[in-house]
Order: structure tokens, then sequence, then C-alpha cells
């Protein structure tokens, strides 16, 4: 039963359905949309029922999040159980992270952070937030020194997000990983065959030992004991990690171990992915500044790049447009005011009118152009107050007597 | 010519000449002896020259060390270039290490320990230690509590062969793995394939990913950047290291990884193996108590042992002794005081009377249990005198600021 886990479901990498979707790929059937459902069969997790969302409402006495109430996050394992822990008046742990492989972050990569912040306000409960320096290194052949500049410069936008500092601990896996850490990274290394991780990240044999030796890496924060000057003492604590769905297969491999070293299985709450601004076909490239909005962009650039590049679902002609509406299935501006526009009535209201053709695709994108305008703006005055003490502050090894408050 | 010295070595561990040589299984044709020449061919490095002995003797101004004298250690890589740069006035370090998966060390254990000693004392030079407790928690299923454990009690052993605590640093990995070591391992994983570690190692799709991960955790210490408070702003510093041939497989992967990464190749001196009681057939097993002398065994286990089981090379009857004289290639008693015996005019006696039949194998086993009885004794003494607080002081990660004197 706990083998079957990822077992069942390896080889998501293997091109069967021409859909990719792995750490490092994302990539759907024909330039077209990725399938979630398949995605959900396909690595057995389970989808996140309305029923899951009315409880965290009434178990938190607040609204849900954008993200949870538009289906953003889609997917869990076992956060159910998170809710059942949580009602017995049990505390639980958050664990989210970040490849520092850029500089400046576009909005996609806020979309996990803003979601996390959200639990971490709404459940009262300590965070951990990994920064995989070490894996840039290896996957992105950067130096050791510019993923650590960048896991600082990420830092800065993560603490942006107004995570509270007396219950969030920030590590760079080139600072942190040694002791607690590496036992369990050892513990963990133990328990996975290479043909295990080869069905589940697809390795080849040409690749670098780093990257067969990392999984263990990411797995091990899912574990209390990995952070003896947080969790001492409290190894049944459970954990709880949101994140984007191309994650799961370090997760499936990590919750296969757990229970062989005695550990609880890290319950997940997974994301879809935050589409570009060409057309939903995946995850943003960084290749192309015009594929995203960043948190460096200014309001001018924002407004030129929604104009410019965001793909429209509106017709060729006014005329067309006023009969037939917009196709909402493909306009990235409905999507990303999915995402971003808080208001429900205004988008529901937005979404009918532009769908009825009422609408045109320009008063939507101007109405985008304001909201993403805000949330950039609102970004670049937190990050402009991070100071490099507040870095250290957040990645000081340090007990959080008042993680559970 | 960098990438040549491992690739045109690999697959030493194919069993092509029945001779099977690497660092977890040391097994010769049909039961017959290693063939040391053979696997200088097939490793490609140098056999020590008498002139390079000459050599240490001029540099050093002492006698060197029974071990070299007699061809113990046998082989190299770079030595020559060490003593160069000895010559010139500059300074290397040295790095040695165990893999602590027993309690007690047999004699065969304190041979590189011993030499390392020697080789510490002649050239006034730094050593680092590593205590491979992850390796033996990965490899012999130990769990992480009992191979530190082991790892400090095999500590007090190398500590009571008499290293200068002002110029030592032992560590274990389960410790010391992090900071400016784990980065250095990344480095070198990085310049690494799968393809290559099986080449080298034999590793199977079937073993776990923490064998695969391992190499570059023992690589590391070969270069002075992975030992910040010890030779920090020394990153040319060249590292000698004295070990067993079965680890010369760790070593070609570091040369080849080593001017890719900008440091210098370790050097190498490297030793044959210390007999099993029952014949040269490879190293001891640590599951036959009886096939090595302990340092833990007493005077008597030592009588009884070398009486019973010390394979002897002498005839079946007296007469045929008096007659035809010792098989010297296969006596294990001879090989013993070869490698303990320090005073080369009574081996040299032994060995001739011996072998011509004048003296009996009692009487040649009665001067072995003398040679090795004092050894024993002289280690469980100094190994008695270890405390906890020395283990912890050799142990300290802290700066050796005399460690050039």
């Amino acid at each position: 039963m706990e083998k079957a886990e990822a077992e069942r479901k390896v080889e998501e990498s293997v091109e069967e359905d021409d859909q990719v979707v792995n750490p490092w790929q994302v990539s759907a059937k024909d330039g077209g949309k990725i399938d979630y459902d398949k995605l959900i069969d396909k690595f057995g997790c389970q989808r996140l029922q309305q029923s899951l969302v009315d409880r965290v409402q009434r178990l938190t006495s607040r609204p849900p999040h954008v993200f949870l109430r538009r289906g953003v996050f889609f997917a869990h394992r076992d956060f159910e159980e998170i809710l059942n822990v949580y009602e017995r008046g049990e505390k639980f742990y958050l664990y989210t992270g970040r490849g520092p492989s850029s500089e400046a972050l576009h909005l996609g990569h806020l979309v996990p952070f803003m979601f996390t912040k959200y639990l971490q306000d709404a459940f009262k409960v300590p965070l951990v937030i990994q920064l995989t320096d070490d894996e840039k290194c290896m996957w992105k052949n950067l130096s050791v020194e510019e993923c650590q500049r960048l896991a600082r410069e990420n830092a800065k936008d993560i603490i942006a997000c107004g995570f509270d500092i007396s219950k969030t601990f920030i590590f760079s896996d080139f600072d942190y990983v040694g002791g607690a850490f590496y036992k369990n990274m050892v513990k963990v290394a133990k328990c996975v065959t290479y043909n295990k991780v080869v069905g589940i990240f697809g390795f080849t044999g040409e690749d670098h030992i780093g990257k067969v030796s990392f999984p263990p890496v990411q797995a091990v924060p899912s574990f209390p004991s990995s952070f003896p000057h947080l969790f001492s003492g409290k190894d049944d604590l459970r954990c709880l990690i949101p994140c984007a769905i191309d994650q799961d297969p370090y997760f499936r491999m990590t919750r296969d171990v757990a229970p062989r070293l005695g550990y609880h299985k890290p319950a997940l709450i997974e994301s879809s992915f935050f589409p570009a601004m060409q057309g939903e076909t995946g995850k943003m490239s960084a290749s192309d500044p015009n594929s995203a909005i960043y948190v460096t962009d200014s309001a001018k650039d924002i407004k030129n790049k929604i104009n410019k590049y965001a793909f429209s679902g509106g017709q060729d002609s006014i005329e067309k447009h006023r009969l037939y509406g917009a196709n909402l299935e493909v306009d990235i501006p409905i999507k990303y005011l999915n995402f971003f526009l808080e208001d429900d009535a205004e988008l529901e209201h937005i979404t009918k009118e532009y769908g009825a053709g009422r609408m045109l695709t320009g008063e939507v994108k101007q109405r985008l152009i304001q909201v993403l305008t805000e949330i950039v703006e609102r970004h670049r005055r937190a990050r402009a107050a991070v100071t490099d003490e507040m870095v250290d502050a957040f990645m000081a090894v340090r007990p959080l007597p008042n993680m559970f408050d």
C-alpha cells in the first residue's frame, strides 16, 4: 500500500499522452492546455472538493483565499487529515520553497507564497521555506556564489509577501544542509533505489549524480526532525506543503519513504500553473520577458505587456465580438483576473459581460492592468522595505518560541 | 588527458581477470593472492620506486617508515610532486579516513593510521581524518545513531595512534557535512555522470541513491576549501592521501574532477592489504574473529590465534622442513613480521633461517606473538588514556594555528 503510491504513478514524464509535467518541464499536448484531470489521475492525488474549502472557511472563521475559492489550488493529498488534526486542536507546520534561478520573480512565482501566507495567517502555524540554491547550481549550471546571491534576493521577495517572522524560518540549502537535516537526507536516500528515481524523475545515465542526489534534499523538510531548533521533541507534528503540482513527484517519493522511517507522510495542497501571457500551455518561460509580468515591471511595462501580449479570447472585429462574445476558455486577461481580482461579484460581472460580447477585450485588459499594477506596486513597496538585516533575521537558525500562538 | 585517467580505468570491478578490488570488495583469482602489479596497471597509478623512498629519507632526515622500506605502501599518484612541493619549502596536508562499521579495529585497520602518523611527524604537516559514518549507515544498514557511536569509538583508537592534536582534525560526516564542505560536494557531483560512477564503482539500478550520492563526500576532503576553519586563504595547498589501494576509485574520480573546479588533484600513497590470518587472499573478514588480530585481543587471544590460525608456509614434518625450508610466499607469520617487526636485521635473519629450514614455524610464531602482543598492549594503554574530552577536542571545528610548525 505504501509502496504503491509512487510505483503506480511512475513514468509520468514519459510522453505517452504528450503531456509532460515534472519539476523541470511542463508542456501540454500539441501546445494545448494542461489536462489537470488527467494529471490528478496519473499522479494519484485527490481533487480538492468544495466541501473541504467550506470546511477551511468554518475552521478558520474567515473567507477562503481567492486561490481556494476559484480552484487555483485544486488538488491535494491528505489535506483532509490536516484539517482533522487542526480540528482536534493540534497544530501542523507549513513547508514550501523556491529554486532561486533568477533575479526577478514573476506573478506565477508569487502564487504559492501568497497562498502560504494566507494559510499561515488563517491557521496560525509555523512555516519553513527552502531555497534550493544547491539544485539550481546543479541544474542551471550557475556558480555556488551566484545561486546563494539569488537565494538572498529571492528571500527579499518572499519576505515582502508578508510572512510572520515569529513563525517563519527561511533557509538556503547551501547554508543549512548538515546535522539533523543531513541525517534525514541519508535516511531517505537509503530507501530509494536509482531505478525508482529514474521512474519518478526520468533521469538518464548521462545526468550527473547531483541530480540523482537531490531528491532527498527536497524531501526532508517534510519531517519535523530536520529542524531541531524549531521542532525538537515534536516528531509527530504534521506537515502541509502548498506547491504547484509539478513538485508532486518529489513528495510522492517522500510519502513512500516516510512510513519506513517512522515519520508521517507530508500532506499536500497543489496548484495549477499560472498561465503565460501568450496562452495557457504551461509555465512561463524565463527566457522570454514578454511571457510574464515580473514584480520588477513598471506600470508602463505592465500596461504595454498586457495590451500587446496578453492572449485575447475576443473576436477579430467588434461586430463579431458583440455577436459571439469572447472565448473565455483561452482568454488570458480573464484568467489573470481569476487569480488576482479579489472581488467575486466584479469578476462574475466582467466574465458574464465579456463572454456575452458586451465588454470588449480592451476594457477587460484595462481593468487587469489596474489590478496587476496595484499588486506589483504593493509588492515593490514591501520589497523595498526589506533590509538585509530582515533577511538575516528570517534566515537565522533560531528557536521560534511563539510559532504556535 | 584529465578525463582519460578515470575513463581508461573504469570497469575495474568487472571480473574480467577474476580479481576484484573496489572499496567494498577485495578478492583475488580462485582464492589466490592479489596481483598488485596488475592492479597498478589497471588503476593507472605508479609503483613507488626506491628512489622516492630514498628521497623521503633525505628530505625528512629520518629513516623511512618500515611500511615504506618494505613496500607495504607500494603505489602512488603524484607523490613525487608532493616531495617537490615540500623541497621548495612549501607544506601540504594529509587526508585519510575510516568507515566506522565495527567497534574493534584489527591490525590491518591500524596500518594507514600508523603510516599517516609517521608522515605527520616526518613532514610536520596538518591532517584531516574523515569518519564516514554516513557511508556505513547506508552500506551496512546501521542506524544513524549506531554509526555515530562507532565513529566516536573508532576515533579513540585513531587518537591512540599518537596524532598531534595541534595538527589534526577528526570529523564525522554526520557532524561536519554542510557549509563549504557541502558546496564542494555539489560542485563535484555536477561533474560526474551516473554512467561514470557505474563505471568506476559498479553500482546497479537497484542500488539506493545514497550509494550514488556518496562518492563526492569522500572526494571533497581532498580540497582545502572544504575546511575553511583550517585552510582559509590556502586554496593552493596540496593534499596527500595515504590509504589502502581499494580506495583508489574514489580518488581517481576526484582527480578527474579537480581541474574542472580549479583545484589541485590530490596525491596518493597507497598500501597493499594486510593479509588475513588464513592467508593472503584479500582483506580480513569482520564476520570471522579468527581471521584477524584485534586491538582488543588479550595476550592469550593473540597467542592462541597465531598458533592456531596463522597460515604457515612451513613443511608438514620437521624432517621435510629442515630439508626444504618454509614457503615464505604464503607464510603469514613472516608477512606479519614484515609489517610489524621494526628491526631490519632481525627480520632478515628470521627470513633467511626460516626459509632455509633452520628455524621452525613455532619459533617464528613465538617471535610474532611477542611483537604483536607488545603492539596491542601499547595500543590498549594508549586507547585507555583517550578521554571523551580528548575526542571532543580532536573533533572540534577549530583553527589549528600551529599546524605548519
